[in-house]
């Protein structure tokens, strides 16, 4: 028997999906959509769109978790669930925990989606990988030690800093 | 004596931490702020507006990669490196590593902003686990499993799509 909770996802998952066909059809980037879903209603959606927006950072899951901050006028989703048509890439997956969004559902199995071609092991690698053996090139401006870490220490000192 | 890239660097880290300094005095975010460099000049910026955006993900790498991609009006910054005033978090790292940016110039020495508070290894640690390890659920919504994969295939056989 499947579960109303089943039926729900299928739902949110078909419409992540839908979303990414939308996107690729409008030339909008990739072959991705996420929704955003609070007590079971979607608060939240978005689809890939790097190559319309010019905007690298343009993932369906960043589109997405902009939109459903901007409507719940927050930055805190620990309420939500994000629903998304592939296994999200280190970028997004940072998103949503900075987000604090509760739980991830994925759709394209992660085995079969490497096989053809969609996998992330580059980039965890990378930043896997210390400093020093980096593809790019990270350095520190040695000159500006002093200065960068006072201003971080500002931030510190200031009693009524609202964390996020 | 100071060689010219020095100073121009240390010209660059300034301005980030002018940018970071801007950011909390406006109430917009955290500490953070970066520039984004072409050729020697200032071709993106941005500061942390996580509070007053709303936007888990407006942190101040992001704001200035989709600043520097709208006034370059494209998606690959390569030709760019980005200064920030501190270490970037993983998904700014990642952020970066989609842009393409070709360097990363960073303020605050990593072992000293982790003394006084400012350390992703969290994030890191989440990254690096698996699935079933996550603090949060990541799971696959698996009656799904056809509709999701058809989907990524689609653009894998699209010849005319556009890499990014």
């Amino acid at each position: 028997m499947m579960t109303q909770d089943s039926s729900d996802a299928t739902r949110f998952m078909r419409q992540a999906i839908a979303l990414a066909y939308q996107g690729m059809a409008g030339g909008h980037g990739g072959p991705f959509g996420a929704v955003i879903v609070k007590d079971g209603e979607i608060v939240g959606q978005g689809h890939n769109r790097v190559l319309s927006s010019n905007d690298p950072t343009a993932h369906a899951e960043v589109t997405a978790i902009r939109d459903a901050s901007k409507n719940l006028a927050r930055f805190n989703l620990s309420d939500c669930e994000i629903y998304v048509n592939a296994m999200p890439c280190p970028m997004c997956m940072s998103a949503i925990l900075w987000s604090r969004i509760g739980k991830v559902h994925y759709g394209a199995p992660v085995e079969a989606a490497e096989k053809i071609g969609f996998d992330d092991k580059a980039f965890y690698e990378q930043l896997a990988k210390p400093l020093e053996e980096r593809d790019i090139p990270v350095v520190v401006v040695s000159e500006c030690d002093a200065e960068a870490l006072a201003c971080l220490q500002s931030w510190i000192d200031n009693p009524s800093r609202i964390p996020y």
